[in-house]
């Protein structure tokens, strides 16, 4: 399995203006194959900081989706607003435990 | 490195009142010994979803964590609200890609 944790930040007052685009993004990955885990959200003590926490079946899901038309619908949507910080990372899922 | 993702719903309008406490785990646990990134957002087209994405140095600054008296602090607060759905899960970290 495939991790992906990380944050975009916008204004804070933009995140309702892209919330129509964040739902059509949430909604089509999450159909997509070796789609595990898909999701944004916004920080709760910090407006504006999206954090963003996926899982995925292996590399080849992962890169397919960077690749899906519908990324490229979302990063237009991103380009409309104003990308204040952006990191995001993959790693492989080693041992496991649940908490 | 060790990477904690996963969620904890409550009934969405139990999120304001939760917000103090959620505040004070998130600056406390910031400082513990180990904790790279602990954040908790609220899901941006489910509320009262809160996702929750952690990265931490190793095992033992995780089990410490866990151990930390403000972390009491914490379930207590959670234990005055209604936890619908629970799902944590540690893993290791392997291979990196940022993307």
């Amino acid at each position: 399995m495939i991790i992906v944790t990380g944050h975009v930040r916008i204004a804070p007052d933009q995140v309702e203006g892209l919330r129509p685009a964040a739902r059509r993004t949430l909604e089509t990955t999450r159909k997509e194959k070796g789609c595990i885990l898909y999701a944004y959200g916004e920080d709760v003590i910090d407006p504006g900081l999206i954090r963003i926490v996926e899982r995925w079946e292996d590399w080849p899901s992962l890169e397919a989706h960077g690749k899906a038309p519908h990324m490229d619908d979302w990063r237009a949507a991103l380009s409309e607003v104003d990308v204040l910080e952006r990191e995001v990372i993959a790693h492989e899922a080693g041992k496991e435990r649940a908490l």
